[in-house]
């Protein structure tokens, strides 16, 4: 099994999720997190969640950007759809546009039934 | 070494935490997540947290539930004992009951005295 | 590629942040997490973000303490030096001053440019 992480923007959220959903994978763990790539600041873009002064930098611009990460646990086969559907739906060819990582996962359990691997997470 | 993640019930939260301290394992970290399983909806079950409209869909109902993220760090010859405890605690027998995850990790590092692997995590 | 996972202090972020940034490695994501070590209650340490009366025990000390994780995929050539640098910022020699872990990371991709693997990181 893998996890996809993907970091994304927070505005492609829901199409993120509708778009998986129906490709099979409805289940799926949703954060709030802040991120920077390699762009650094970006300035605009983001109006809300941003209370705090350390966010800001001197100059009063963005340190960090709010995003949300998901994370979803796929069978190996499946992986690279999972993929592929979240690159299509969060590409904007704009800065800022996010990372997908994938990781082994080595044991699934869904705790109802105790039911174990693919099983698990189908 | 493993990662044990568990997505749990918060109102599990505190049990799951006793259970793992007095089998040796106080170390943990914790997530406030939204998670979503096969469900999809799940209604009644949450009353706080939400209150962002985005969390409800056309009618009104939950698309994602409040949960808890836990992850901890444990020998390999340990994962399975972790697993079972709280797979334990967290079985309700009701759709909502969560999910656990294994996954590898190849190196652990305690800042304060530089300990590694295994002695850093025990 | 490793995902090296740091859980800090959170008055360690931004030196932590700006030693990351002059090695190369500006990518990066940070979640606010409750953490505990093997300590199980610092007192004294945090009066912020604890409004919650789960994180008190019976006694009204910090059952959690109020942590940054922040998570940042790098070369395997690289993972060394991220992590004596993040130790270096972090270690004061007090309790509390976290943990580091290093995860295997199978694949990356920039969303923005489908840019794979290492190109996807650096």
């Amino acid at each position: 099994m893998k996890e996809i992480v993907a970091i994304i923007r927070p505005n492609k959220m829901a199409q993120t999720k509708e778009v998986l959903t129906a490709l099979g994978f409805p289940a799926m763990t949703a954060h709030r997190v802040l991120g920077r790539g390699r762009q650094k600041a970006i300035i605009g873009e983001v109006s809300f969640d941003i209370q705090k002064p350390e966010l800001l930098n001197e100059e009063g611009t963005m340190r960090y950007i709010p995003k949300r990460l998901i994370s979803l646990v796929v069978p190996d086969e499946d992986a690279k759809l999972a993929v592929e559907a979240i690159m299509r739906v969060n590409q904007t060819g704009q800065i800022g546009d996010g990372k997908l990582f994938v990781c082994p996962v080595e044991e699934a359990v869904r705790v109802r039934t105790k039911e174990r691997g693919e099983d698990a997470i189908i």
